[in-house]
């Protein structure tokens, strides 16, 4: 049987998906729910703990102690200031080795996880997990993108490709060629709420996310679900494009029913090399 | 003396402070006021006319009859949807030539200005007529920025150069070493006012801007003024870096007070090379 697996817990529904899956192959696990991040609904049945995010070295003795070998770290986590944090002396070690002051996201996320296996631990990607979230190539639903979204998803994915390279963001949306938005530290829901403010006239836009180029792919790959089909309905867009491979689509007969019923397409796409 | 000015005016106060300039230096001048976009106290008290963006015949039958030979360009133009824009015959051709579908801002002002080009007039820049707004390289306040900002406004400066070179917009926030914000077709003051929402505990950060690397001069270049400097206070912002020579500053004594007065920087930096 597959070693109990140590869940990093941080916000949205990606974590409980994760629980669920354990008890569904019947494989033990334990979440390491993230204050002010996961949900409480998540851990509510499960063995668990919650730690600050400051507090690594806390952590780390919980997950040894539980008999944790493989972890998986799931959901966002804001980057806290530097104030916030209030390192433990485990973490206050990490920051200084990294220099935190002058990282971003995926720099943080590299670090930790290399630190992580440094004590023993396996990281693998929350893909590995849920295999069958991982973005097929080709269509959700019945609906397709046209001629002029096309135009839209070739220029989302070259956009968000510049962003990721820059460690900003993995969102974006375009309408008719204009980028209405990007991504940066608000999240994929705030950017669709505000294109929506903003879009334009006739044909809508496009949502196209992808993972970046440099991304530790066992760290918060983009993800998708019936939420973000629903918001992207009521900012006015026509359809979704994700990376087939490298992102998640998480309930994905929810997504392609909704997707169907509100005349949105969602699709895979190979990011073009 | 110098020929008719003739302003094409979008949003914002950049055309009301091209009038009050030719009546400084007392030079004739006509405005071409977009519907939707100028600002009727701007046309108010000057020689105008009120046309469509998609009136462009009109415009340069306007223009001619005004005698009007050198043009600019100033303020804001939302692109607007291909429906809504209507075309007259004389856009429609531009459109039809220029591949509307598949550009972005600066496509579009390129062609615009080309096209005006052809027909005998000669466009000039906003800093050829304002040459006091445009940015001088360093401070224009007594407050300067610390370590910190410095890597933030570096950071800024290769975020704003990824952004500019895909015709993404022309400004960020980085606060921390993290991209708070990245401007697309919001613009600059939506951008501060979320990022202030979204800011972190500690140093504040800074919003960067300057000119898309492939940018014609002659349109729309990156504008701050008093009103940008209260905004970017108001969002706990430690200061604003724009592009010397290549961005313009509008109301430099206000914004130097104000500057002063809230505590944040205002600086003018070269673009590292």
């Amino acid at each position: 049987m597959a070693p109990k697996l140590g869940i990093v817990a941080g916000a949205g529904t990606l974590p409980a998906k994760l629980v669920e899956k354990c008890r569904e192959i019947g494989r033990p696990y334990f979440v390491l729910a993230i204050e002010g991040e996961a949900e409480a609904a998540t851990v509510a049945d499960a063995p668990h703990a919650w730690i600050r995010l400051g507090a690594a070295g806390t952590g780390i003795k919980l997950l040894k102690e539980q008999g944790v070998v493989e972890l998986v770290m799931a959901g966002a986590l804001k980057r806290p200031s530097l104030s916030s944090l209030r390192p433990d002396w485990r973490a206050a070690k990490l920051y200084a080795k990294v220099g935190l002051r002058a990282l971003g996201d995926d720099g943080l996320l590299s670090a930790v996880i290399k630190e992580l296996e440094s004590e023993g631990f396996t990281l693998v990607g929350v893909d590995s997990v849920l295999t069958d979230a991982v973005a097929i190539e080709g269509r959700y639903g019945r609906h397709k993108p046209d001629a002029q979204a096309e135009v839209d998803i070739a220029h989302g994915f070259r956009v968000v490709e510049a962003l990721g390279s820059l460690d900003i963001g993995q969102g974006a949306v375009v309408q008719q060629g204009v980028v209405l938005g990007v991504e940066a530290i608000e999240g994929t829901d705030a950017l669709i709420r505000r294109c929506g403010e903003w879009r334009r006239e006739g044909p809508g836009g496009v949502l196209v996310k992808a993972k970046k180029p440099e991304q530790e792919r066992r760290a918060d790959l983009p993800t998708i679900g019936p939420r973000t089909v629903e918001l992207a309905h009521q900012a006015g867009l026509r359809g979704i494009a994700i990376e087939a491979g490298g992102s998640l689509v998480i309930d994905r007969e929810q997504v392609t029913a909704l997707a169907d019923k509100l005349g949105l397409f969602v699709i895979g796409c190979r990011k073009p090399a």
